[in-house]
């Protein structure tokens, strides 16, 4: 939810490493990968002893990928990210998994940081993680929340030497993380399609007090979603325009890529949100059909019944002098003139469409 | 519809080629035109070894257009796309049918992508086919869904030799594909301005639950028409401020009127919506109208039944001490105040305009 | 209205010159002008054969005006286009008579395209006409659809030799004219306040069904002005900014004048706008406020004379045992009883604010 | 109002003096007030004859400020515009007082437009008065509709000599012109704040069908305030970005703070209309409630009643063989059922918290 | 709340020292901080002739921090200012508590103006305190309404030495202020989110009257907030884009940092407002539903008693020739049918789910 918890680490020093979100993993794990073209070395890392210098410019072109999962320890942060000369900052927003998606450009990296969305497991309040990469040359870091499918799918492509990426540079492996990240949208978007879709069916099958609570409950999510894209447009824009140095040439066709499935993402939200907006207008139109209904069987039932009543209260009553009460056929003819007005009513309000 | 079913694509390396969408035709028909001002060859090409490239610049100045009916072979778009130099990441925006329009500017040569609109099949889901253009230096490469109008518009006026096309190059052919497209949008905001029309009249003549429906389809297909048509405002634009360098000046004068033509028909789709909007605003109306009138009849008949079945009532309770029973005009003295009773009834709701 | 019947032109090379929109006037008439400061030549052309070059720039500096009412005789405007140079794309928007409002400049000429907007005449389908402008140095060439307003104020003007018309070179001609344009919009305006106007008195003396339906068309006719006047804003804001050639310095001040105006006209529409959203809201409230007096009336009634009809019908019960039945001034009580009841449900109601 | 009556003006050349809107005041008062820092001069001018040249600009620094009360003699505007050489189109925006706010350069001077705005005398036509200054080096020539405070404001503080205005160039004196606008909207702000919040107080403790037409009429206030203010925030702009040359860099730090002032009225105004738009959903809501609680009333009674009438009507019945009827606690026991009756039904509708 | 009691300042020369707003402490306390990197002086000034000049650059380089609790002696506001050099306009924005949030560049100092907001003290009327900063080199001088808790933090800060502050310059010292005053943003997001959780549990449990003006009151809260907090991402957007000289490089790296939360910010609030706004829509949804119950109810009665009191009535006529009357089953016959009538009522009802 939008909630933001950052109370605890209100009136700190700006820099100051505080937590702020829920913890999703137990402990931190650290991954190295290093490849190139022809070679990929994989390692787990152990202690934070263990971490290790990009290997110089010259001879063969390695790139290396160290994966955090989990980022609730901030000595660990700390650690990592004193030994590779991040700025406070960035270790901060790293930490504080409540930021919005953007890129920025440090003196000798680009940090970026993307935000995962996912509400089949809580509809009440989507999961939203936060994934941040640290994009230097030949060398990129990047920090998960908690292991998820994101990297792996990155990992296993550079572990199969599929596409393009074993050739790249460590640009093209930050752009296949956000390109994972933009692809794993288009997955949330047909869930959420699906569900609008059966919300859809279900407001014009059989609406009821719950169909508007979950029409707000996508709208919500909804809005949750987009503020989790939105932002990746400018960002993703500014990398596009070729403002940061680290990104090569090559690399900013593919980016553009990136950019137009964002835009794509953000355009299908939007256009959810028309059709939400709607269902609400159809759904108070319902709500007064319905009323109206209930109205038209009240008010027929009333008009056939009220006239009879009255025409049998009136031969109820007790004067002397009522010669119709002494009629033969008295009795009969109140009846026939009751199914006069039973019909007459009747037709009345066929004409009319009430029944 | 909004869907976009890109799961399948979900951790393929960028630039793999996966076909998106419907399959919309059986086999992959590939067509052949190369002409200049005085002479048009046309031919079916039957394998892909058969392809041809431009010929040379010096002579005589030919244009070649091949134009691709199906795209969901990825081998056959895979094997055009190699032979001619086209970047894996066009390629694969056009096996995948779900892109935006857009104007793309690669090393040599400009990627554009369509997108027709058809309404009148399946009401519920309008067919949104896509176009794709490759423009180079005396060449065109177009891919169609399916064999469609607008390419066989152009073919016609080549053969025909009718208009400018004849004379001018590769991008007046291109810029013929946009401006068929456009006219096309025409068409269906003719079709579109009609069926509003006739809602118009419904909601007016005889509103039911289903029109709230129909007003909310035609919102649909309004946001699914406008983001088929929006974006390429843009491109377009992008393209008449000369940033590309394939399109030569004498075609800028008819890009402009192509531009144009596009703001004509995001115009027209902005005041259909203004239009539907105002319809609901009239639909809700008249479903409380209508409730009114039934709750006048309810509050009508109750008015005036209700102090008559009292007077009943009241003549017909068993009192001993009654003196009005004996009367000898008791009775009809009764009837002569129920009657008056209504008249004043009647005559109060006259005034209130209620009957 | 919003129609667009362009299909007849769907598939037609660019350029093709094809009557769009209805026929307003049966044959072509055209008016040269000829004047310099101390003399004025006005002549009809009979035939296409006696139109005339503009006089050679040297000497007196004359300018040449020549003005066709009627614009669906393709073949007569393809003559006049013909002999004067103007580019078919222009040809084409001149007959096409459904264009926005828009200044184009081509090598040597300006193009301006104007709208007019009526509603008197016809309420439902307000009467939209294009005015076109192509503005050479020392020659204007206008098209109407058929003889209007317009042109004939500046004939006079410049007959008459009022003004500084007389004084200025073609430039300040064309001004004049999209002055007399805006001018228009300015009684348009005027009537649609008044119609406003009418409407809120109608709206809070007795709205009925109709009200609704007439707030719409009003916003209908909004949304067709806007459309004829908002894309001029930045039409002479171009012209403005100087970005065009043909205009001298003297004229920009008054371009800067009419800019100001078109602004205000704008502004103008908008605030209708809000003004008629804003009287959507009243209506609503007015039929939920009518429906509240109708229950009321409804309550009143069933709350009174419930109770009595019970209390009747309690004393018309034919136990054996029912003491007060015999009682000598039971019947008396029973009506005491009865009146103590309404009044005190008179009371209540009066207090409640509802009788 | 938004009312326009140009139609006078239509088709009459541009920069013809007609005077458009109300005749405000009798005759034109013309004051002369010449000062620097040590000497006021002040008088007024009873014929056009009398009007003096600033004086030469060596020597002594005078501002010379010529205020005019009164616009809808053309004659005397004219005269007076011909005299210090203002442009036809200026003086025709000064007697045409609908005009925006506005800042436009002229060869020699600077046009300012300024709009009061006063809606305590006619809440239904709010009074909108345009002041119009034509600023020169050396001198500000001021029209006002009619002699308002704006003006005498500032004529007190050069009588006086308070603050920087006698040592400050004629700049600062238009200064202190628009400087006296703005803080009057901050009275206006004020009065509008009250108007809203007593139309709250009314809304929440007794809303009834005026409500909601004070509500619109304020936001009709609102519309019309800010259409004399928001032009200005751009009018400002441009003077601060330094666009025109008469105003000297000492000057534009107290631009900066008036353009403050105006971004802060516009905002309020903004606050304003959306408090307003919410009254509305509450007054919609509160009729809403209203009837809620009229269908309850009428819901309570007839469901105790109709139960009850039946019962009556039940033991009314004539059958011979009725053999409750004969009981001797039959009447008794009949009463008590229908107690229990009501009992249980106030109980139901104690629970449903509707009584 | 958005009143602007600036009456009394009407009419005054800009530049004139008044205080507006509310008086919230008793006296002037001027708190003077002088540290470097070493060392901390800190002193409460008594008179106002004991105010320091910052110490020269040379040697060892101190910060200078002056803090002012209690604008609302403009004399001493007034005095103060002279003494640093502060522009007559400053201290008028200074005094003038209903600034804007804005940052402006003077000649040698750059002014801040911050707004502070607190709603949990009187939910009505939410607090709104003005905090300006004046930042020269080396010095910073601020002005609280009152003593609040943003300046301890910082205070605090400096006395423990942790963080950069004590080794950085003035410029990241009013870096820290802006940061305190952003942080308690995100305790108000807070507050205000839990508020937001706890109405939408109460308007799907149990919304009532009040209901709606609490989130009406939530709704204008976010406005003024908003209004806190929106014009402060144009103003630290401005110190971004490095506009003013006084904010060296290694600050800017914060600044960005701050930019993004006060982003952070205005996201969430205009999320929160979205949810407001569909709060209103479940609300009102609510009301209808419920009315549709009350009419169920009714609908329900009243179609259940209504035949059965006409059955009775039926048999209580009181004609001479009725043979059910006579019947030995009649009566058990009747109660017979009368419970068909019910039962198969019922089961109506049952079927349409209104039972």
């Amino acid at each position: 939810m939008v909630k933001t918890r950052r109370s605890k680490k209100s009136g700190l020093p700006p820099g100051t490493l505080v937590h702020i979100g829920e913890e999703k993993t137990d402990r931190v794990k650290i991954t190295l990968i290093r490849y190139n073209e022809r070679e990929v070395h994989e390692e787990e890392i152990e202690g934070l002893d263990h971490l290790e210098e990009p290997p110089p410019e010259g001879g063969e072109s390695w790139v290396t990928w160290i994966n955090l999962e989990g980022v609730h320890h901030p000595e660990t942060i700390e650690k990592v990210g004193k030994y590779y000369g991040i700025h406070p900052l960035t270790l901060e927003d790293i930490v504080n998994t409540e930021q919005r998606p953007k890129i920025e450009e440090y003196d000798d990296y680009l940090f970026v940081v993307l935000k995962t969305f996912d509400s089949t497991e809580h509809p009440d309040e989507p999961i939203i993680d936060q994934i941040s990469l640290v994009l230097k040359p030949n060398m990129v870091i990047s920090f998960e929340e908690r292991s998820d499918e994101i990297c792996n799918i990155v990992k296993n492509r550079i572990r199969s030497g599929k596409g393009r990426v074993r050739k790249a540079g460590s640009d093209y492996l930050a752009y296949c993380l956000i390109d994972a990240v933009v692809d794993h949208y288009f997955n949330i978007l047909e869930k959420l399609g699906e569900e609008i879709e059966s919300l859809e069916e279900e407001l014009i099958a059989k609406p009821d007090k719950m169909t508007l609570q979950r029409i707000h409950r996508m709208k919500r999510h909804m809005i949750l979603f987009r503020r989790s894209v939105w932002p990746l447009r400018e960002a993703v824009g500014s990398l596009l325009r070729g403002e940061f140095a680290l990104t090569q040439k090559t690399t900013l066709v593919y980016l553009r890529d990136v950019y137009d499935h964002v835009i794509h993402v953000i355009d299908s939200i939007e256009i959810y949100r028309e059709m939400l907006a709607g269902m609400i207008d159809i759904y108070l139109s319902s709500i007064s059909n319905r009323m109206n209904e209930v109205m038209k069987v009240l008010t027929v039932i009333a008009t056939i019944f009220m006239p009879l009543t009255f025409i049998a209260g009136l031969y109820g009553m007790n004067f002397k002098n009522m010669p119709e009460l002494d009629w033969r056929w008295g009795y009969p003819a109140v009846l026939l003139l009751m199914a006069t007005v039973v019909v007459y009513m009747l037709f009345y309000f066929r004409r009319k469409k009430w029944v």
